[in-house]
């Protein structure tokens, strides 16, 4: 025998392993469905009857029904913590059966989104860039014999060509035809610098906690002269009419203010935020998000 | 060296790897448990104790606490999505320590349904058929070390008989000896055409949106000469009293009717059911769901 | 060809797939997070960077905000059905960016806890023994590029450590320095018995059905003359004064009661509990949980 076999035999091995690895990337579902009945699990039972070795995990399923700024949101906030080639699955769809088209999107940092063109990959093209996007062909990219359910695209079409790609069943350019055109973008107030004030987005809540995060990232913090802390003004208006007005510290963490009172702070995002340590901000003054909330800030 | 030698290695790393795969099938877990304390891990982590290799799913911890009726459509609703050998387990069990048998069943569609007797498979035996029923043997199909403790039957027993036989260290045939009567069934009132009418029961709500579901399917609807984009009359009772009563269009999508109009369509699993587009019909006009609840629709 | 190559290969086919199981444990997830937003997707996404091969499962993220006991609590309930070399990673954190240590704790049983050292291990240090704690060194365990937040050690420190000992691709000795002193204990009532009478504490409910758990374990009731279908008195007292005096029979099962009675039953920690069968116990007696709440039974 001659050792050039046993070489083989182990690039064989390798080969196949590493074959199977690159085939079989993380799917990543978020929805509105909740977790109360069979949905999520129908469109599990869908992926993993693609490919047993699939990796499946939630993002959320309690994105508010219908709501497609925080699916944009929650999809932006955690895309860049998962390796490239990640597939993303996301169905917040209020125009099902409408002419909205079914697409996916591959972005500058490999990652790709299969969603409803609705809005929903409004924040992550900006943030990770676009290369390509395609519309899902229904005719080869559906669950077989799933022809007369109008309604439940999310198992039949999402999470089959998510699960398909992640797996390696299809290439992305099997998905479909390329889309010229812009993809669906939701308008929104920028973070922006004007002097020594900064505006922004409230553009969501941290729910659990109700934290008022902004689309106010550190660098225009730091434009503005707004140093750790600093005392600042912060107001929050909805439809531009004043909600909440006050002074807080600019801390590295809630312990820089005293329980109960508010603290204005840099999330796990770098943006800029707004809590009561040991409190809900968002409860005792009634804040909530969305392109209609803004911010200002100044020293 | 030989070639047939190479082919030797080749045949024994499929082999191997084809024989991991076989034996793990997916693990799906329901329950009425939540998730907000450690049962469901508690459950998993025996699971996993049994073989790291096993794909472990959740159905849904949030059926309502004792409510077999929902468990059963549950499990109804999602099972056909999962490739055969899949094998569910299912916990609620307001009769725990009662006299109730502990069963796994085989469909007809080679899924394994491991639950208490308690009329939590009166849907997916109708559904899928029953090839065999086999009741646990707890002397050889329960957790070691775990006798003293009479209430979570679902860890010691249910959850580790699943996991056993999802992984293959045991065989179907060795969960215990063949039931030879009846499973448990709830009783309901099916579906049925009336000349120009149908008769069915509400069986569920689409809990996530307030869409009521019926279990009334579509060869139903044509066979009463109903076409999409009709208007129809439909009646709600609650044990034979009436709670709604309406005409909507019949329509493909939910966006056939205007935003908070009334809209009857086909769900994803082909039952006829009703909706407003945008808001929640259930809360709207107090509609719940199980056996008590009949709906009834005419042209 | 000699036989001894095919034996060869037969060895490192093993070896290779054994090394990839061993460094590949469970790695199981618990915060105070809730599933509402991105965070706990975010971990996850860190972790599967760490290696597509972990198995991530989550305990909870519903322990109640910055409830440092009831997550010492649910550490405690499922810990050991999980096997030896399991990394729990616990982060219910209300003094994030002050001075508590990161550690990592390993178990005489084997399991290893990475966690704020807060309190969180009071429960698991006692019940599975204490081998070694290490102080997490976050100059090598801490996410790439992830200097500038100061708000998200879950992910950037705890997941990602937790990670990374799960996959083998650091060892317990690299998590840090040998921590010499105590790790923080939480203070609380220890079950205790008094001729014949038994004291303890409700450390916990059993939120989703509403029974009220003690810490008083089965050895002490026998020890007290106690015994199943005995009549026996339940006090439960909050910060000493009492909230519910009755008696009730000491029960097998759940079903020992008449439905909506109460019936005092081993839980599947086999620790004393009381319930209300078929209703919540809690609810109707307003009864809560933490160090602040004895309980006192009676023969």
């Amino acid at each position: 025998m001659k050792p050039i076999h046993s070489l083989l035999f182990l690039f064989l091995f390798f080969f196949i392993s590493e074959k199977a690895v690159s085939q079989n990337r993380a799917l990543v579902i978020q929805s509105d469905f909740g977790v109360k009945d069979g949905a999520v699990a129908a469109m599990k039972g869908v992926a993993y009857g693609v490919s047993p070795e699939l990796k499946i995990f939630d993002l959320t399923h309690e994105i508010p029904a219908f709501n497609i700024w925080e699916a944009a949101y929650r999809l932006n906030q955690t895309a860049a913590y998962w390796p490239e080639g990640t597939v993303f699955v996301s169905i917040v769809d209020p125009g099902v059966g409408s002419s909205r088209k079914s697409i996916v999107m591959r972005s500058r940092s490999g990652h790709y989104f299969v969603t409803p063109d609705n809005g929903t990959l409004t924040l992550v093209a900006e943030t990770l860039g676009v290369t390509e996007v395609r519309e899902i062909d229904e005719h080869t990219n559906r669950l077989k014999n799933s022809n007369e359910s109008y309604t439940f695209h999310g198992r039949d079409v999402y999470a089959y060509t998510g699960a398909r790609l992640a797996a390696g069943v299809i290439s992305f350019d099997e998905v479909g035809k390329i889309i010229s055109g812009d993809i669906v973008k939701l308008p929104y107030q920028k973070a922006a610098v004007e002097g020594t004030s900064v505006k922004g987005t409230v553009d969501v809540l941290d729910v659990q906690y109700g934290n008022v995060w902004s689309n106010i990232p550190q660098s225009m913090i730091i434009e503005a002269g707004i140093k750790y802390d600093d005392m600042i003004n912060v107001k929050i208006l909805k439809a531009g009419k004043l909600v909440y007005q006050g002074r807080m510290i600019f801390g590295r963490t809630f312990s820089a203010a005293k329980e109960g009172q508010p603290v204005a702070y840099l999330n796990s995002l770098l943006n800029f935020s707004v809590a009561l340590n040991m409190a809900s901000f968002a409860q005792r003054f009634g804040i909530s998000s969305g392109p209609d909330w803004t911010i200002t800030i100044s020293k």
